[in-house]
Formats: structure tokens, C-alpha cells, sequence
């Protein structure tokens, strides 16, 4: 491919609207363009890229006995009515009708895709374990993409659901796609990516994990323990709190607190610790707007998701607008309205002494014990795990909380799907049976931005030989000078011929411009052509991550080191490949 | 793979819904499962076909230098409010809002998208030309899809867009274009494709081709002279009528012709030939339901894509529910209410009597002539050619009309895009130009489908090798005899490791079953190991065509002759690529 031929702009300067490093880059490197909110379009480079991830996806996926099939993009509403997600699924799930009026909706993953198209196949013990996938376009109605493609509306994803008649079965599929997912993206060039356990969610199901690529950048926390190596999004990991009790037990007793509608203010004006108060935390239920009050020990945040979990239903954050039912700044658990509903988390186990709302403008209460005041307390697991919190597996105060990216996730579903979709088969013994499902998702777009975000410089992304657009970038430094020109033809021609893909810039612009662009398309192996070069009878060869930088190599040997350097590049990521 | 493991039932009997043998084929086979009205899921050999027709147009678009990009599914409706397609397509573009009310609509093709790809790269001369394709999921709101997947609601499509600077320039691209689709459609095994020219319809432009899979099961009709050559769809062939007055001129003179509503009665009581009448056909514009009546010689039909495209708005057929504006089986132009749009079929130019509707219940005029009795007529080529009709372009009474799939199709379409949207570059004088444009469409499941329907017979489809899911079906008939048992498996390991893609029988059914399954799946090279033949030292080699029926070879030369039969396929197949 010749660089005044492909099809993009690369441009010096940083977008406004990009607010992390990969997005800016592949913006400026004529990979990607917006067309709406969180859709983009992809320029060739993307393009190839998307392709070699979705080539190692698919190999990997082969290997562990999965065959590919494909499933629609828009599919009937009646078949998420099956499972009961056309309701559960909040607004990401995209519903429309068709032009006879049936309801439809765009597919964001295919549970009940994968059910719909094996339920009649699979039912006999005999045709088990099995594993499909699909690599196709998704789209989820994202209330804030954001980030290039790290959080988009409409993607392309792998897919995949395996099916099987007992859970040791699962178990077992499960760890051979756990190992084929660490080898995909070993083989991506990120063997980094450290598997965490997680949240089900919507998907329903008990164990999941995710793949995670610690980043700054990245929107998911995740909860370490470098002492036993313990890792988890923390909207799975417990928060374990242990109450030492240093006052000794009181009556419940109103008092004034003029002014002290935060806990903040109320610490303040009390002169008491915020781990001294139960702070509320209000929500409201999507279906109803009705409140939901958390209560939670001052010093300590509830996660949402833990909390949506524990509730069984969708919230959204509390705008109180009048106090008819609760007194905004003086909540409390004794005494509150009756509609609300009241969950405590954890946290306020076993502490004799608590300040906390005394549902009155200006006043709460002091000596508030939840045992004693609120016998029929529902206690759950609701705060976020925090920087020096206990390890839920080694007990020690170790844990560290570090932001990634998920890059891929994989979950044993069990029977939801088949249960609810009336999905059976039967067993060797005659008898019916649900069939065991897992499901296994991975992000291509996502992915190649993740990959550009931890493997990039000032001047573009680092791509690893494995994905890169090309392998080699030529640049003919002055292709008015006929012998230069030749030269660097000749060396294309060459190299293409033994099977190499070259990116070859023989446009006739200043060296400047021309290793910026080759900055911005970060292709790993770079050949310089110039006529002060040919003089000593070399060209220059780099790597774009410098570890080989402009090596002077005999013109006769150029091919040859070129082959060399891009096995070497190979190798080296496939030394992480297990 | 073995087919043991190989996710999809195969069955006898024939769907009821399915009108068309690829279709039944496809569903029996395997191959597909419909998830709802036109739109399904491909079980793995269906996938395994789709991607090797996508290697293939992929490869046949990269030598014309084409560049692979991805646009969303998902676009925003301004976009087709840039070109005012937003309006002027009907509904089977399929309009919705997302979370945010945004106005979007599902890609049914791409030309607003590649111009907003390319509009601020592609500014200044230099860069062109250039073409930009995918190979994406598209969406079009059928109102009648059929044929299983011949006309679906969701597909995978190849769309190409290119862009130029002169007509000239486009014209040699086009041709380049139109020689690169021959060549994909004969590397799928179907060279007899024919190309027509054809009727742009909603896409714009003037000069376009379809390329047609002739075959009875088709949709389309295609006017071919076999005499000179020509041929078009029906749509895009002008019909050519001449008239002689075998009658003088007489007066316009109101005649009683009670019980007379349709052409056939009328004809009958005055003892006329059909074509000594001006019929009326009748439609409503779909935007206002008002009346569209367009008159033609009796014995001769509206094709309705000329009539819309004539009128410029589009059309359904008439519900007359009162004769308050129309009478029903009565109507004609003389006299007729102004709210209605008429429009006269060249086939009634130069007669001098007619008979037509009076505008009264059981009243006719005759002696009407178009000339003297309605000056102002607006004469179009509304009527459908037919058998035997006039060749447009050797004028002699050759036409033959037969019926065939569209696989593909080419259209110019000038500056149609570049000026509704805005599109410039600036030319070599400094002066701002609209670039020029052409897009080309292949749809992948169409492509598959229209094979099966000409390479089948009653057991299964005759899949051309190079796009068979398979080259090779292993069958080891007695997979419970050791010996048997394992020469096939050592065989089947064998030919995987020449690189030869092997579907491997090693169940334990009947011969029948399995011979049936084989039948279906349509690999075009079967191998069959029996205890009888090993006795006898040989297996048995047949093709799916029947050109080699049971060949004995002997076990030594199996691998070899597997090999020498596979390449021989395809080389009969290059034999036709130019």
C-alpha cells in the first residue's frame, strides 16, 4: 500500500472533545470517525487492525472446539420477552418496531439468539458439550459513550456460548476458555491483562471474570491484594469492615443539630469521627420513582451496583423534591416512612454508638444502635472496598484499588437462559433436563483502543507486531532522487513479494512530516531510504518502540535483517503465549 | 470437523413454507434457521460459505485497489436528511429514536456514510481516485421478504463506493469494476451470470448494470434479444410499440356497454381486440392517497417501477371506495376529474380508435384518439415489454424475457451525493468540483443462495468447491469395525494436515443416513471407507457433481487422488475467470 494513496487525514493537532490518549490518536491517525454519538466509522488502518485481533480471536476460538455461526443484528422482541430481559434490560437495550408495528429490538449480546438457534439441535445429551460464536456489530444505547472506542453505542464483538449437561462440565470449558483468552491477548501483545472476578449482572449467572488492563485511564476499579494475590472489580468484592466498639452503649437520644444537613457538617458540629454517624444514601426505583434509603457507616460509599444487585431492581440517584416523605440532610432509620425501602449495609454491624437522622428539619439522633433500634434491619454487601481495606481472601489490610479497562469477560450463566426459554434436552436416563450455559464476550474496537492506550508515546501508538496495520513502514526519503526512488521501489516490490506487509510513503514531503505520520500509524518495523544512506551504501532501520534505532544496515542485507527483526518481534510476544 | 460434533439438524422433509428448492435446501441442510420475518441465523457451513465468498470479493476488490473500511449499521438520520433520502425513501428504511430521541435509521446502503467518511480527506485532486469498501450487516424493512435468503430483512452485504474526477475517469473505473465482478462470480462457480442494464431506482445516477443469475425461481425479469445481444431488466427495457390505423378517424361518440368493467367483458360486447381499447390502470400517491390513473393500450401491462420513477413520487395500487373522484371500470381521459394524475403509455400514440371509460357506470366513448381528444397528454414508457416485443436497439421483434436473481449491481451515480451533501475538492485551476461518484453491491447470503438454486439436485445442493463449506466428506460407513475405524481416522488426519478442509462421518448410523446427510451438505468430494472396500485395498471416490461415481482407489494413492480431483475442481472453475 502506498501512504499517498490511503485513505484518512493525520494531523498534528490533539482533538478538544478527546479526553484520554488512545482516543486522541486514533483520531489523528486517520484511524477512526465519528459519526455519532459513540458510532464511528473505521479508516483502512483500523480496519486491518480489527481484522488480525478478530483472526487471533477466531483461531483461539477454534481451537477450543467452538464454531462459528452468526446471529442477527435486529432481532424480535419476543424472543428477549422469552428470557424476561425486553423488560429487565433498562434503556441500553435499543427497542423499535418494524414496519408491520412488531416489536424488535438491536441485539447487545445473544443469550437468547444462541438458545433460539440450537433449542431444537440440542436435545439430546449426546449432541453435548458444544460451543458457538459469532463475530459481529452490537449495539448498546450508552447513556455516556465516551473515550474513542473504549465505550461506543455500536461495536463489533466475539460472542460466544457453550452448552453443557453438568456444571464440572462448565467448570471445565470454562478454565479451557479462561486459558485461550489469556493466550488471545497474549497474543494481541497484552499479556499483561489480569483476570478478575466479577460482577454477573444482567447476565445473570454466578461466577464471571474479566479481563482487565490496568490503566489510568481505565473505568473500572479494580480491588488487589498484593499479599495473596486476590483480584476483583470492585463491584465484586466484598467490603469487610470490623467494628471496634471504643464507646460504651447509650440510649437513643434526640438531639438538636442546627444547620447539618452533610455529615460534614454534622461531624463538625458533634466533634465526632464520620465512621461515628449512619450516613443515608437515597435512590429512587426506576419503575416507580419510590425511594430506596442505604444506610452506611459516614465514612464509607455504597456502590451502585452492589446495591442494585441487593435490591433486585433498577435506581437511579434521589431528587427529593419536597419533604412528605423524607427529610432531606436528617434521614434516619428510626422512624422513617413506611414506603421506603431500607437496606443497611454491613458496615453498621456491631457499633454501640451511631449518630444518624432523626427524620426532623435540624435534628438526629444519638446512641443509635441498628440490633437494638432496628430489629428487623436488612443488612447486605454494600459499600465500595477501599485503598487499605481487609482482603476478603487473606484477611489482611492490603488491598490496593487501581483503574482498568475490561477487555474481555466470560461467565458461567447456568440455567438461566434454558430455564426461562424452555430450553431441555434429555439425559441419558430418559429424564428431561435444562441444559449449562457459559458465555464469553470480547470487544474488538475496544480492545485495539485498549492496546493503543498502554502502548503508545507523545508521537502515535506502539502496535505489536501481531495487530499492526503493517509490518513494515518504507520511507523513501526523497523520491525526486531517481536512484533513491528506485532503490526504495525496488526494496518494496521485494518485500511485498516475500509476503511482508509494507506501508511505503514515496511522497515527495519533508522528512519531518513524514515520520510523524509514520509516528501516528505506529507500524513496528521502520526502513529508511535517503540518499546520504544509499551513499554508505546502507538504508536505516528502527523499531517503533526504539529498541532498535536507526540501525545502518548494508543495502544487500536489508531484506534480510527486515525478516529478521520482524520474526524477532514475533517471538518475543509469543513468549507470553502459554 | 466431525460431523458428529457439527452444530444443525439435517432432515427429509420439506419445510411447507418454503417455495423456492434453495430454500427448503438451506433449511434441511443446516444452513440457516429463521429467527423472524427475513431475517436469520447461519448454523457453521452457512458461516463457513459466507466467508469464502467474502474472501473472495475481498481479494477480487483489493486488486482494483479498493481499501476495506467499516461504517455503522447504525446511522443518524441526519446524515440521510443530507442527501434527502431521509424523505424520499420509503419504509423499507427503517427509522428510529434512540435513548435521547435522536432520529436514526439501520444502513440499508452506505453512500451517505462514505461521503462522510471521506468529505474532509478527499479535498483536493491529488487524493483521487480512490475506492473505499465493506463487508457489513445491512438492514432493509421488506414489506415481502421470501425466498428464504434471496429477499431478507437483514443481510451481509459488500458495498463499494468510488470516487472520481472526470466522467471519463469514472467510466474506466466502472469497467474495471464490472470485469472484477465477473471474475468474483465465476470464481464462485457461477460464470453463466449475465449483466443487463438496469434502472438506478432510489439510488440515483444514470448508467447502472445488475448482474443476473438466470433461473426460474428469479424475481426479476430480464428482456434479452438474441439476435443482437441486448438486454436489461424489464424495468430498464423501453418498450417499443408501433401502431397502425387499420380503422379511419371517426368521431368521439358515447356508447352504452352495460356490465362491461373490465377490458375482457368490454371487449366481448363490442367484439374488439384488446388493443383497440385505452385501459386505465389506477394507483394513489402514497404520500396523500390522491389518484394516479395511467392509460394504456389494452393488451398491454404498467410496470410499476416505470410509473413511479415517470411521476417521481412513489405509488401503491388503488382502493376505490366511492366513484365520487373515479368510476370504477368506467374511467378514461376525456372528462375526467382534475384532482387525478394521468399519464399515457407511448403505446397509445398514433391510433386513430379507441375505445375508453366514459367516466359513467356502463358507458364508453369510441373513435377516441389522443391527439385531437386530449392535446395536453403527457405521454412516458410506462409498459412492461414483452415476449416478441421490438428490441430497443436492433429494432427487430426478438424479445425474449426470462426470469433471474440479482447477485450484483454497478451504478454511476455522478454528483447525486457530492452536491446534496456538500462535497468538494479542489481541482488543479484552484476551482472547487463535486466529485464524482460510483458504488457497486454484492450481497453475500443472496450470492449463496442463488447458487443453490442452480447447482442442486433433489438430495442436496452441488456446492462449486471454491465455496463449498467443505472440500472433502469423509463417511466411514462402519465406524464400529477397528480396522475401518481407524484407517479413516488416519486418513482424515492426513488430508487435514495437507491443509485439505475435511467434514469427517464417523457416526454409527446407516449408510442411508449418512449418504443423506452427505447429499445436504453438498461437499463436492466424498470419500467413503467400508470394511468391503478395505478388503479390496481401495476406498471409494465420488464428486457431489456425479462426473466420478464411485471410483475405487486404492488405499496407497487415496491421499494423492483426493488432491489431483480437488485441484482439477478448481481449475474448471478458473478455467472461466478472465
Amino acid at each position: 500500500m502506498k501512504l499517498s494513496k490511503l485513505v484518512g487525514d493525520r494531523f498534528k493537532e490533539r482533538p478538544a472533545n478527546c479526553l484520554i490518549d488512545s482516543h486522541a490518536l486514533m483520531v489523528r491517525g486517520g484511524y477512526i470517525k465519528n459519526v455519532a454519538n459513540g458510532i464511528y466509522s473505521q479508516f483502512p488502518p483500523m480496519k486491518r487492525i480489527s481484522q488480525k485481533i478478530e483472526n487471533i480471536i477466531r483461531d483461539e476460538m477454534d481451537k477450543i472446539d467452538g464454531q462459528e455461526v452468526l446471529f442477527p443484528v435486529t432481532l424480535p422482541g419476543s424472543l428477549w420477552e422469552e428470557s424476561g430481559r425486553y423488560e429487565s434490560v433498562g434503556s441500553e437495550l435499543l427497542r423499535f418496531q418494524d414496519r408491520t408495528g412488531s416489536k424488535m429490538v438491536l441485539g447487545m449480546t445473544h443469550e437468547e439468539a444462541s438458545v433460539q438457534l440450537v433449542r431444537e439441535y440440542a436435545n439430546s445429551y449426546a449432541k453435548y458439550p458444544f460451543m458457538i460464536y459469532q463475530i459481529q456489530t452490537k449495539f448498546r444505547d450508552e447513556a455516556r459513550p465516551r473515550a474513542g472506542l473504549i465505550r461506543v453505542r455500536e461495536f463489533t464483538m466475539k460472542d460466544a456460548y457453550s452448552f453443557h449437561t453438568s456444571q464440572e462440565d462448565l467448570e471445565q470449558y470454562y478454565q479451557k476458555c479462561y486459558d485461550a483468552y489469556n493466550r488471545i491477548f497474549a497474543r494481541c501483545g497484552i499479556p499483561e491483562v489480569a483476570v478478575v472476578a466479577s460482577d454477573s449482572g444482567m447476565m445473570g449467572g454466578s461466577i464471571s471474570h474479566e479481563y482487565m488492563l490496568l490503566t489510568p485511564a481505565g473505568e473500572d476499579s479494580i480491588a488487589v491484594c498484593p499479599e495473596c494475590g486476590y483480584s476483583a472489580n470492585v463491584e465484586a468484592a466484598p467490603s469487610i469492615i470490623e467494628n471496634e466498639n471504643k464507646i460504651p452503649m447509650e440510649d437513643l437520644k434526640e438531639v438538636a443539630t442546627p444547620g447539618t444537613g452533610t455529615i460534614e457538617e454534622l461531624c463538625e458540629f458533634l466533634n465526632i469521627p464520620a465512621e461515628n454517624t449512619a450516613k443515608a444514601v437515597v435512590y429512587q426505583k426506576n419503575e416507580d420513582d419510590s425511594f430506596v434509603v442505604a444506610f452506611i457507616r459516614g465514612d464509607l460509599d455504597i456502590h451502585e451496583t452492589k446495591l442494585t444487585n441487593a435490591l433486585g431492581f433498577e435506581i437511579h440517584p434521589a431528587v427529593i423534591e419536597d419533604d412528605t416523605v423524607l427529610t432531606a440532610g436528617f434521614i434516619g432509620p428510626v422512624g422513617i416512612n413506611e414506603k421506603v425501602t431500607v437496606l443497611f449495609d454491613n458496615s453498621l454491624k456491631g457499633i454501640n454508638y451511631l449518630v444518624t437522622g432523626a427524620n426532623k428539619v435540624d435534628a438526629h439522633y444519638t446512641g443509635f444502635n441498628v440490633e437494638r433500634d432496628c430489629p428487623d434491619a436488612v443488612y447486605a454487601d454494600l459499600a465500595k472496598i477501599v485503598e487499605g481495606g481487609i482482603c476478603p481472601e487473606c484477611g489482611k489490610h492490603t488491598i490496593t484499588v487501581s483503574r482498568g479497562i475490561e477487555v474481555g469477560n466470560i461467565f458461567q450463566l447456568g440455567t438461566k437462559y434454558s430455564k426461562s426459554m424452555g430450553f431441555k434436552y434429555t439425559d441419558e436416563n430418559g429424564e428431561e433436563q435444562y441444559p449449562i450455559m457459559g458465555c464469553y464476550g470480547i470487544g474488538v474496537g475496544r480492545m485495539a483502543a485498549s492496546i493503543c492506550e498502554v502502548r503508545h508515546d507523545d508521537y502515535g501508538p506502539i502496535w505489536p507486531i501481531t495487530i499492526a496495520p503493517w509490518q513494515v513502514h518504507l520511507c523513501c526519503l526523497r523520491s525526486d532522487d531517481a536512484a533513491c526512488k528506485e532503490y526504495a521501489d525496488k526494496l518494496y516490490e521485494t518485500l511485498q513479494n516475500k509476503g511482508i506487509e509494507v506501508i511505503y510513503d514515496d511522497r515527495k514531503v519533508r522528512p519531518g512530516a513524514m515520520f510523524a505520520d509514520a509516528d501516528l500509524l505506529g507500524v513496528p518495523v521502520r526502513v529508511v531510504v535517503s540518499p546520504r544512506n544509499l551513499e554508505e551504501n546502507a538504508v536505516e532501520i528502527s523499531t517503533r518502540d526504539k529498541q532498535i534505532d536507526k540501525q545502518k544496515t548494508p543495502m544487500d542485507d536489508a531484506v534480510t535483517e527486515v525478516e529478521r527483526i520482524i520474526k524477532k518481534l514475533i517471538d518475543d510476544i509469543y513468549k507470553h503465549v502459554k
